[in-house]
This record gives structure tokens, sequence and C-alpha cells, in this order.
């Protein structure tokens, strides 16, 4: 089954994706071109990215496969849905999407075997780990700052089960800018697998459930400014647009402590 | 007020700590001497850190001061109290403790300017940002695995609303193993201040309620090894005492999946 969440009327809905058409809990039809307002599938409690993790991408920068899994941790503070602008900081030269196959966790655990690591996965979405390469002073440790930003983690369209893809080893992914593909690939070049992840992670730190796994981006990345919209795909996982909104947005946060705010 | 929180009779307690007595929100006293099972006084969405934001600890490791705050992201899951367990990697060659001011973020925001950070902090309490120095190679990005193992991050033994510490920017740490003081810095030595922390890490990503900032610790780390005991202090927040275990110990996490679990 496909998850979705979204807001709609006041409150958050969530439902199963049929076709085109997305059922709630009440059995309420929704076409999924109706959505307006979507939710990340899920939040969860940790995001764990790999930096590298496909050799084009590790050659497209000039770089080697990393010894072990290279990781970061995204804040779920940037996640936000299908649809939802991503803001381009003021003052960045350089902005990126970069398509992700995310894995999320079913079961948790600690010490995984590579064996039994498929155990622990409940399913599938996509991630666009945008990232401001501006920051981006050491590609073995992205800085908080470079994939932390608000916004900068869309999450969806929704959550597809693992029953529901049957190789997950072999997905193809691509990424168009105003409609012109700019990166594909195939999670079939993975440099660590799926399990690797899995057993590595979870070699020193439990992993919950809803946690989140980013497997990293195949080679295609390049620039995208305010006007742009990026669209994801990964085969049998749906498609996930977010148009790139500049940021200098004057918002109000509640307070006098927050002037303009960049998202 | 200090608020405490541990694990009694089946439940999680929550009080309020008074001299050498918790009260809970029944009004039963405990003290503070009988309490065995202590938990973390808070759950953080988040909690980032600065690392080398001591200039004596900086210059103990032979780096300059960063030019911007050097950030990361520590994992909850390595979350634990006052007297729990820290668990010795197996095959690590140096593990050390970090006694570092904890600020708690009160009231979200984003953008927040310097001269007004403090209206966001809600409170302090301490925490033993634990590192495996074996996986720290470079300073300025401490990976995943450095600090966000399981039980790597000891904090309490309470948290203290910030009306109850007078002056945050001149409180004493020290650090003692086994009884031996080994570390002592004060917080007027931060090379970013608390507003300039709040002020960068907002100046990107929305800081929630329940946040939590690690300040940095000073200079005097050590190794410590199984069987030794840290106690952490901070003026007016108390004392954080964790014994160092071997990592070794056969956990069941109730599947097959899970062999031997080094915590």
């Amino acid at each position: 089954m496909k998850h979705a969440r979204f807001f709609h009327e006041g409150r958050i809905v969530r439902g199963i994706v049929d076709g085109e058409v997305i059922i709630d809990q009440a059995g309420k039809e929704y076409s999924m071109e109706s959505v307006q307002f979507w939710l990340p599938p899920l939040t969860p409690n940790h995001m764990i990215g790999l930096a590298l993790n496909y050799a084009d991408h590790a050659e497209e920068l000039g770089l080697e496969k990393p010894a072990e899994p290279v990781l970061f941790i995204k804040p779920n503070s940037s996640l936000v849905g299908h649809k939802a602008p991503v803001y381009y900081p003021n003052g960045a030269t350089y902005m990126h999407y970069e398509n992700e196959l995310a894995v999320v966790i079913g079961r948790g655990g600690r010490n995984i075997k590579h064996a039994y690591a498929y155990d622990h996965v409940s399913g599938y979405t996509i991630i666009n780990d945008v990232t401001v390469r501006d920051f981006v002073n050491n590609f073995y440790r992205p800085p908080v700052r470079a994939k932390g930003h608000d916004t900068f983690g869309p999450m969806g369209p929704y959550f597809v089960e693992k029953e529901n893809v049957p190789d997950v080893e072999n997905l193809e992914l691509r990424t168009y800018v105003n409609g012109e593909l700019r990166q594909r690939g195939n999670t079939k070049d993975l440099m660590y697998s799926i399990p690797d992840i899995i057993e590595f992670v979870s070699s020193f730190m439990t992993l919950e459930p809803g946690d989140v796994l980013l497997t990293g981006t195949p080679k295609g990345i390049s620039h995208v400014s305010p006007g742009d919209t990026m669209r994801l795909e990964i085969d049998g996982l749906g498609s996930l647009e977010n148009p790139v909104l500049d940021g200098r947005t004057k918002v109000s946060t509640g307070g006098e402590t927050c002037e303009q705010v960049q998202r």
C-alpha cells in the first residue's frame, strides 16, 4: 500500500493511494490532482544520510569510494511535503537537488546483521536532499548548514510499503528541472547496499521505527535557482515535485524577535 | 526550579528537586540518593553540538578558532540519564568525556537575533558529549559514529530553569574521573557565546521547544576505560555521574536478528 498525508480543511488527513485517487480513513476520496497541501508521509525521529554512495557521483566530484559509509544527520526540521516550496537561501551561489531513495525502518534494532536487514525495513519513499554547495568544504562531512536548512528536505509524495516494491535494488531515479532530464541513476549502482547501511548504522546506534536512511544520490547534480521546479521520480515511488522560491520572504513568526526571515 | 525525571516502580516520575529531595507531582518525596534509575530530564527533538568552542581546548588539539560555529548533530538515541552506564565500544582505543553546558530552547524560533536570544532559552543542564577519538579524523566534522553511539549522551542529573542560573556566562565546569579532577573550565571562555550560537543556528533552521544546543567543552579531555567513573559538575547544575562499562555485553533485543550487542 501507498500512504499519503496531507492538510485539508483544518486537519491532517491520512489516506491510501489507489491509482490517481487517495482514500482517507473515512472512505472519502480525493483525486491526487486536487490535493494542495501535502505533508511528508512520515516524521522520522532520525534521518541518517550517506554521502558519496554512487560511484558515478563520487567520480563526478573527483572523489574515491569511501572506506566506510560516510554518514551525516539531516534534521527533521528540514522536511516538507510534495509541492511545497524549497527556499533558496539569500546569498547562496550554488544550490542543488539530490534525488535519493529513502529507506524507512519498520522494526527497530541494534547490531542488525546483513542477512536480516530487510526484515527491519517497512518501505520506501523519495527524498530530495537539497544542498547548498557553498557550505560543503568537505564532501566526507557535509556540514549541518549545507543540508539542514528549513525546507531542504522534500519527502514523498507518499510512503510505499516494501511489499509493493518488487526489486528495490533495481529502481531507476530520474530528476527533471523545469521538465528537462538532469539526473539519472539506478539503485543497482549503490556502493553500500541497503543491508550494508543498516548493518553499519545499527552497529553503533539503535534504529527506531520510522527512522529514515538516505542512500545517496547518483551522478547529475546541477544548480537550481528561484523560479525552477524540481521533479524527482523513482520507479514505483511516484513523482516528488517542489518549486524553488526566493528565500527573502517576509514572514511573521509571531514575535518581535524575528525580523526578515530567509527560509 | 530544577526538574528531574526517573523510573520508579513501573512508571516515569517527574519531580522538582528541592535540596537533596525530589518531590513528584503527587507530592511524594524521594531522596536524591534513593533514586536509582534516572532518565535524561528531557527528550529534545534535535541536539545541535558545537565543536571547538573553548580556545584552550582548540589549542590543546592544535587547532585554530573556527571562522564560524562548527556544528554537528548528536542523535537523541545516544541519551541516557544520570548514573546510567556508558558502554565502551569493543575495539576502541581512545574514548573521552566532554563536559558541556547544554542550553535548552523554551520558545522556538527562526532568525533569532542576538539581543533576544536568551528569551528563547528555558534553562540548562549538563551533557557529557562522550566521544570515541578513533573515529574523529576531522575535528571540524566529527562523524556520526564518533559521538552518536548509544549511551554516548549522558544528560542531567536534572534540568534547571534559567531563572535559577544567575550568571550562565560565568559557570565553572569540572570533570572528575574516579574522583580525580581532570577537566576544568569556565563558560566565560566560550568563543561563540550562547546568543552567537542561537543566532547562527536559527539563521538556517527552526529551533523548536526542547531542542538542545551543546556549547562545547573546555581543555582537559582524557581517556577513560571500562571500570572508570566520570563525574561532571557545572556550577548550579548539579553533578552528573556515569560509570564506563565494557560494551561486550550480551543483550537480547528480542529477535533472531541481533546477536552479540556492543552497546
